[in-house]
């Protein structure tokens, strides 16, 4: 049984936040401490590693729920199917609906509930769930649909990724300028002619590794000890990622059968354009080979990180030709990839 | 391929409240006004319609991803497997670690890496991921369980149902003193000899329905209006429930070709104990057919309502000889079923 993805669809909000916004930030260490230099020399050397020269932010009445109703609008309409027919939403975020200016994650009822509501599809049995997997989590939705397909529970199935990171950044903290919000979605079907699920991968380092992404409070001393906000050890995450993910992609690719040079794209998480490169180079030297030129594209310059939406709105962005140096063709094979909180590692390999 | 639970464990936190205990409370209707009477008449009329008595709450030191560890390392020990060989940790919640006298639920990381990291498992390929469906949480994680089974994902799995209601009431709602917190677990794998889900059914309604369980503001006028609690409209779930939730129940045992009165035990979410009976009052009249005595197991009496750790728990007990009423032969045919947030409903028939 071949199972493919049929319709994609993705949310950019609308408000674009630009590096020089942050200059009157006061940016503080771990300690508490101020920095022995400008902000401008913080945000040339936080360009410079991540690549980041914007991020989107939602709109204040949006939240994650509402950017990931848009982005499945769009995925079901590309799909050409009818919502109805839809057998599960899934929905993976970290965080639930955190409105504007407040501190709690809304998840009564889950958001996947919210988007079918908003949909407003009235068949009971497609079945609506929230996923906790941390920036892999729309990959891991994916795999968990091919489950629900392969095992015969399902036909159809609407994948969502959204997040609103601005919404759990600490201000003091230099890493809130990775972050940004965004939504993807993508409808998983059984199908003889619209792509196919090669291969998967997933895993959980849980020792060590499982506080590298964790949620505390402000650097700032004087601020609120009561919130929390998203934190990471980035040098970690790093160094983490620059070890396991490389191998993880070739047991997958390994596992699909298909060779090094039929990768047409690597699709990875937007985390930090240095680490990707890292990441993919590191690949594809596990092969012998140097990384191909345009191999890897990357949004992040435009989009910051946006958690688990940024491989589906990736992957929409090529499908609709919107990045024309990345175009796909009939056959091509894509692998998806991600890494985050958890610390998950997951990938798929998809021929388009 | 037969699929079954080969291992189950629970946790009951210590801390027992008693009904009386809430004779000091200042409850409050939606509008913000007083009852026109003492709290003795509130908690007799409670006592009468819910059926609980006591219910238990978490030490402060302990928060949700505890609860579930307690729970899984019995579960793990009762399957006699080595945790190193499990392939998936499902843990169901629906509010993260909500850490005592905050506000805040932290899922980052998930709190089936937080399971994962305190049961010390090293296998990078035991996937550990967080699934938000309202109280029906763990049942669903065993239907996705055995989807991964089905499709050849997976051989074992750990799924968790954890919930510290507690930390998310809002004092002045009389609805406080139906929650609570624990927490069960099950080990769910393919096999030959212990057990067998025969069928399963899933739902989620989500028109009108989405917001009858909801997340909102104190009834108290000058409390907190940032901070956000569990609200219901118990009225509406009630008549929802005892509507959709028999017909549920009976399409699932239909779909499993059991006959109703093969059926020992219906294992129902201990929601309210006048609505379970009327729920299953109901499944029984669908076949023509009145409720048997001692088919509806109830500990709500002593736990009160703990979410997705209600079904798991007692579950549990009834294995491990605590309801001696309710004991289990093997071939005994039991329904779990349950309904919550979403709104969501969902069974498995399973033949003990």
């Amino acid at each position: 049984m071949k199972i493919g993805i049929t319709g994609t669809g993705s949310y950019i909000p609308p408000i674009v936040t630009k590096n020089d916004d942050f200059l009157d930030h006061h940016f503080l260490s771990e300690d508490g401490s101020s920095f022995g230099h400008d902000n401008t020399v913080i945000i040339e050397k936080f360009k410079s590693i991540t690549g980041i020269a914007q991020r989107t932010y939602a709109k204040p009445e949006h939240n994650t729920s509402d950017l990931g109703f848009f982005a499945s609008e769009k995925a079901i309409k590309d799909a050409k199917i009818d919502k109805e027919e839809l057998d599960y939403i899934i929905f993976a975020h970290n965080f639930g609906d955190v409105s504007y200016g407040k501190i709690q994650g809304d998840t009564l009822p889950s958001l996947a509930t919210r988007v079918k509501h908003r949909l407003g599809i009235k068949n009971p049995r497609c079945v609506a769930y929230d996923v906790l997997f941390g920036c892999p989590g729309w990959i891991e939705g994916v795999i968990q649909a091919q489950a629900y397909i392969k095992s015969g529970m399902a036909k159809k199935c609407l994948v969502i990724g959204a997040e609103t990171l601005s919404r759990v950044v600490d201000q003091h903290d230099r890493d809130s300028m990775i972050y940004s919000d965004g939504a993807g979605a993508t409808i998983i079907e059984a199908t003889t002619h619209n792509g196919e699920i090669l291969a998967h991968a997933s895993a959980t380092y849980a020792n060590e590794e499982a506080y590298y992404l964790f949620f505390d409070k402000t650097y700032h001393q004087e601020g609120c000890s009561d919130t929390r906000y998203i934190k990471m050890h980035g040098r970690k995450i790093y160094e983490f990622a620059v070890t396991h993910v490389p191998q993880a992609l070739a047991d997958c690719l390994d596992k699909s059968g298909v060779g090094i040079d039929e990768v047409k794209k690597v699709i990875i998480h937007q985390a930090n354009e240095k680490m990707d490169e890292a990441i993919v180079k590191r690949f594809y030297r596990i092969y012998g080979k140097e990384m191909p030129k345009d191999v890897m594209p990357m949004i992040i310059q435009d989009t910051g990180n946006n958690s688990v939406a940024t491989v589906p709105t990736l992957y929409d962005m090529i499908c609709k030709g919107a990045l024309p140096e990345h175009r796909l063709s009939k056959g091509d094979v894509v692998i998806f990839a991600s890494v985050g909180a958890g610390m998950n590692i997951n990938a798929i390999v998809y021929r388009y």
